[in-house]
């Protein structure tokens, strides 16, 4: 970016069969010096497509965003849906790297097709909410692109700004959210990457028949098998997250809220119905478990696209708000402004818990997004995320790990997902490894040991979570395929078939095993020590209600959770 | 603090010969769990005069208090002259350690007396300012006492809160003033201490008459030796600093400042003598140095005590401020608000920065200071000092290690007292081993490589310095007694005419080595690598005018310096 240069180079032996998460960590670990400030020129800035990225498996475009992050200044991989992974991967490219900094006053967006790859000055979207931003890119690069872009929160290189990503109807809807990505891409001066794969030459496979078929039979078991979260999306998880007590609430004062049912996934897709919304949506080609929405106001107009349970409970139940409207006009800000929508919830109740606004008052929430907008005071520390925001407010009970805000479930009601948040070296992030319920331990975890409220043995699980949600990852799959054993068999199968080489479900395990090595590895170099494995105190000293549970897994068994990655 | 209990307990005899940090750091290294958060119930604060505390010899009254850090998250001393240790010590007192938390909304006071030790209820005194604070205190307990006091900020809770104590006259002048051990005394509901040493037993010789023969053969080398200082007090620097190119100027822009005549110590003392101020003052009973002032405003009426070096650079040439009225202000508002001046500075610097403030804006800086008296948004972010002040204003030049602010000198020019800065224990602390050019080699730096300039042997001599001043910092002593080999000498002739001990030289540079020692276990437990021991990158990439000097000290070097404490 200092010299607007492109060089395209031949994909390195050792990254051959890395791809994902795996492969931006990988990247990372090996280029980027980890000491580095993350908002400096020697960060860089990864975007990769899963090792399936670009085929018909279902579900398999997620794209993987790394850099080390301005907010836990350690590694940290994003990934979301959309179709820029698709695109991107049909064209042939494992992966486009951003180096170092722009040094003038403008402002710039990266262009990809079949025939060229080019730096533009591109300055006329600076200021802009995405989903205008978008509609610019589209008219002077066609309506068929994906997009990668930063917000105003990512020009601000605000720590929480997200890289949004655009849908399959041009919205930039699906965000790499966590760890202040886009503030890396926008602290490279670049704006956005659009791609076009008009003239894509497309997956080369080694066995299509095979993989066809493999497609076919997986895409069977996953439209049987994910029917809630297709019928209701990721909202579905409101009433037993409730029933469990491990729903954030209250700014993490309750396990459960009492306006459960106007914001649950049944809500949704009933107004969504009648609204002529879509409450069943795929965010990216050829999904078929379609757990996106498609959000429309009371008027039957466009609000947002795609209300997620964390953004519901972070910005709904956590905050006194019992109104699915009023959230998705907070997620609607969000994506066009480029927030990540679970530290922007932690750090609005940090202002709740210390007066700045009432616990429940919707209109000072929107009054603050505003605020944020505006670049006011008030806006600047909470667009800090929670960390910061609860320290520079006066918050004593800020729930984070390693300066990231927790998601939306409560650590002491959800032990093995506090397990989690509290060793994945991405800080809290229940992406990394969400032990939800109900889930069949498949090594040493053992389904005696799942109830989610007892501690025992929540170390095995997260850490097999953890190392199975890295190998979807790294393969480009959401994890909503399954982050089970039947996932890993499929995709030794599907590999095998796409590639010239034979991967056994060992292989496949190990693409998690080594991209969680990867990420110590350079968070060691990165001066970010395993002692900070662990919940801040208040989790371990007030009961949570309405279950009166505690935090009390052993911290050392926290500490030493990756001693061993077997 | 919990139940407002005392215990008086015997010296634990691995602390017999422990003192001031060495015995702060021990304390805490043994007893405050590492990981716990320091504004909260595990975090202990220890409050303890040095081993020569309280005896007749020159500048041994310098007070240490110790604490987990909020500012630095790692283990803190900071230590400063003012009556209270002498007190303390005179009672018989080898240290006061506040545990746990008052739970209920009342402040209280610790009283001390020969007598008797009580927690007093005392909420008149809360939001005042320390100077009007200790008047009502001593009104209340005596002329006579010594009082160790918090400001509001400290009730805050803000991370850079210092502990006032008060000087001969009565003042809360002198401050323990860096890492926020105000905050943690703040925390534990506890606004004051007050030592009344009316019927002291006094401290017992073993051979007093020896300890009076040294003690009258050093304050004489000292008197000799210290003119300059006793003559312009520390900001006698302020031309050599400049002639050097480190003093910290126009928001680390500069080395050297053009407004320099306007704030040195020769101005100071001259306008003193004009306005019958004290241009040369002792801090502490018996301090023959008497590099303290007291400086009166241009109508004679009294305006602050003291205003040193550090002060006038960060908030003077830093700000580009060369008015000595001016400053003293801000001075005088962080003695009665009870806020470090140099974490101050260098935040507001940020302030200016980042368009703010404008640089040069007397006027905008006072009214500032109003902001943070009523606890503004600006002013919030400020009092969390240059770390995070600098990260949500958007600077991206931020002068600070490990959370803390550096102080007065720039370490591109004055490259020792950048590896203290960067190896500390403490963050950038320059009084944890300041290398002023001049001083004599006495090991392995040698006298060849002294130039300031010059990266060569600075490891060795910031090593040998810290080790030096943690010796005079657990000793009582000022580091202005010379932190060399005379002093070591000196001290053991002293301790061995104290105690029933023998102390060699050997013995005395221990208690240096000790303490370092104490405080690198401490900060590992807490999880701060040695990879943190590195400063900014702006240093290594903007030169420093006028003479152009950038930082290059080895960075793997800095990381392993404390090897062996040999």
């Amino acid at each position: 970016m200092n010299k607007k240069d492109i060089k395209i180079s031949e994909v390195k032996n050792k990254y051959k069969y890395k791809g994902g998460r795996l492969l931006t960590s990988s990247i990372i670990n090996d280029e980027v010096p980890a000491t580095c400030e993350p908002l400096k020129e020697k960060n860089k800035l990864i975007i990769a497509p899963g090792l399936l990225g670009g085929t018909s498996a279902s579900s398999s475009g997620r794209l993987s965003i790394g850099a080390k992050s301005p907010l836990t200044n350690g590694i940290k991989e994003s990934n979301s849906g959309g179709t820029f992974a698709k695109k991107l991967a049909s064209l042939g490219y494992k992966a486009v790297i951003v180096e170092e900094q722009n040094k003038d006053d403008d402002w710039y967006i990266l262009k990809i097709t079949d025939s060229e790859m080019e730096v533009i000055k591109y300055n006329n979207i600076i200021g802009m909410d995405n989903y205008e931003a978008c509609k610019h890119l589209r008219k002077d690069f066609g309506e068929n692109i994906g997009i990668i872009i930063i917000g105003e929160a990512g020009e601000r290189e605000y720590p929480i700004a997200t890289c949004a990503i655009t849908d399959r109807e041009g919205s930039p809807a699906r965000q790499a959210a966590r760890g202040g990505l886009g503030a890396v891409m926008g602290s490279k001066g670049l704006k956005a990457i659009v791609v076009d794969d008009e003239n894509a030459a497309g997956i080369k496979y080694n066995d299509k028949d095979k993989f066809r078929a493999t497609v076919n039979e997986w895409s069977k078991e996953l439209i049987e098998g994910k029917e809630a979260l297709t019928k209701f999306g990721t909202a579905v998880l409101v009433n037993p997250m409730n029933e469990i007590g491990c729903m954030v609430t209250e700014k993490s004062k309750q396990g459960s809220f009492e306006g459960k049912e106007n914001i649950s996934g049944e809500k949704l897709a009933e107004l969504q119905e009648e609204r002529d919304g879509q409450p069943s949506h795929a965010c990216m080609p050829g999904c078929v478990i379609r757990c996106s929405n498609v959000y429309n106001d009371s008027e039957g107009n466009h609000l947002t696209s795609s209300l997620e349970f964390e953004t519901i409970v972070l910005n709904g139940s956590n905050l006194g708000i019992d109104n699915l409207d009023v959230i998705a006009k907070i997620d609607r800000f969000c994506d066009g402004f480029g927030l990540d929508t679970m530290d922007l919830g932690n750090a609005i109740a940090m202002a709740m818990e210390t007066g700045y606004l009432s616990y429940g008052d919707s209109d000072a929430v929107l009054e603050l997004l505003e605020k944020i907008k505006e670049d006011s005071l008030l806006g600047r520390i909470i667009a800090q995320g929670v960390a910061i925001a609860g320290k520079v407010l006066g918050a004593d009970r800020i729930p984070e790990v390693k300066g990231q805000g927790i998601s939306a479930y409560d650590p002491r009601a959800l032990k093995g997902t506090g397990v989690t948040y509290a060793t994945s070296p991405m800080g809290a992030d229940h992406t990394a490894g969400n032990c939800l319920p109900g889930r069949e331990g498949f090594t040493k975890a053992g389904k005696a040991n799942l109830d989610p409220h007892d501690n025992k043995g929540k170390i095995d699980l997260s850490k097999e979570m953890q190392i199975m949600s890295a190998m979807c990852d790294a393969l480009g799959l959401c994890i909503f395929v399954g982050t089970n054993e039947n996932t890993a068999e499929k995709s030794a199968s599907l590999l095998t078939a796409l590639y010239e080489n034979d991967f056994e479900v060992k292989d496949i395990y190990d693409l998690g095993r080594e991209t969680i090595k990867a990420e110590l590895e350079f968070n060691k170099k990165a001066g970010i020590s395993n002692i900070k494995n662990k919940h801040n105190e208040f989790y371990s000293n007030e009961e949570l209600p309405p279950k009166n549970l505690k935090w009390d897994v052993d911290e050392n068994a926290l500490r030493n959770i990756f001693d061993s990655l077997n």
